[in-house]
């Protein structure tokens, strides 16, 4: 019996990863970067993207934005005059609390992938199950805020060992919490040793042109001749 | 194939609510109150819980502990002196990002329910899941942190509507944010209009004896003869 569950298990994250090698290749059939962009709910993603893709030189960035339900993000991102495709994981798939490969395979006919160098994929706020499905990206970005405490790393070790980039946001608030940085940083190398990370604030704009020199250098890497 | 697919969902849940009927009877056989405490991570589950636990006149609390996987928590809630159940949603289950009915029956052995008036289950920090998986609660209370952003009802509808009682935790934090409270209230009675609301401090203690005795009042009202 116990066999036969994490076989399941294996089967549904084996369909997923053959479903985001297919997005991989229309990807790179476009020269598309794929950013994989992940958080817990109300870590300042949206407001990090508002802050570097209007002024990226040189990149054609857009936005796969996923949500349970709504528009909301979507909407202020569409402000920045980059185009921005809304995947609800509400009506078609039951409330999802991730997006996985087909979900954005299902929007690949939305986005024109060939008037773009980057595409952000801005995934639902979890910490959980979205490190769980690759959905055909070249880097994981995960956004941590010092006002969730230092043990995340330890307590959702797969997000924080599958990313490229972590960015501690909110750094702004460091002098109004109790916050430990060392000891955050501490439980971060443990779980993932070594990983890029940088301290920002989307709100006072510290940090940030570290985030999108990061994101402008991953989308022209791309872009030279193999 | 839509409606195939919308049954097994249905099916899921089905499951889901006769295993969570059936905690309920045992909850009741023993006079147990049970609370459902949901958040987003890092919004301030384990604090609210410690600054009440260990002072609740009258009433023999107890937790059940649900994390991916570690005992973070339960170890900081043992050091109160009240009886701390585990439960990782890792090894056994996959990975899963909430708690369900079947997860909390297999724990009700670890429980010595009839040394309890009030258990307090902690969720696996998640707005979204959770919401969807009854365990046998008397009531949800669910937290949202100041530092998540005005917008949380809007884009998780399901767990702001279906809690009986929503926490404002942070509210120290509030002068030093551009939280705008009467926005979020404004979004949280749309979506849920007039459910009990309190401002809270995990950190400094504000408005904690108010929960405190919501809690004690919920356990106690149990325990009036029928």
């Amino acid at each position: 019996m116990h066999r036969t569950k994490i076989r399941i298990v294996e089967d549904a994250l084996d369909a997923n990863n053959t479903i985001a090698r297919a997005n991989r290749e229309d990807f790179d059939g476009h020269g598309v970067t794929v950013v994989n962009f992940m958080s817990a709910p109300g870590a300042g993603k949206t407001t990090l993207l508002e802050s570097v893709l209007g002024d990226l030189p040189g990149v054609r960035a857009g936005v796969l934005e996923g949500d349970v339900q709504g528009s909301y993000d979507a909407d202020r991102l569409a402000a920045l005059h980059v185009p921005v495709t809304q995947l609800n994981t509400d009506p078609g798939f039951g409330g999802e609390c991730h997006l996985d490969a087909n979900m954005v395979r299902s929007a690949l006919g939305e986005l024109a992938l060939a008037e773009l160098d980057l595409l952000v994929v801005e995934n639902v706020g979890n910490l959980v199950c979205p490190a769980e499905f690759r959905v055909g990206e070249d880097a994981r970005v995960m956004v941590s805020s010092v006002t969730e405490g230092e043990d995340k790393p330890l307590k959702y070790p797969l997000m924080f060992r599958t990313c490229e980039l972590v960015l501690i946001n909110k750094i702004d608030l460091l002098e109004h919490l109790d916050f430990d940085l060392d000891l955050f940083l501490h439980h971060l190398d443990a779980v993932h040793p070594g990983v890029e990370r940088m301290l920002v604030s989307a709100r006072t704009g510290a940090g940030v042109a570290g985030f999108r020199d990061w994101l402008a250098n991953l989308a022209q890497r791309r872009r030279v001749p193999a």
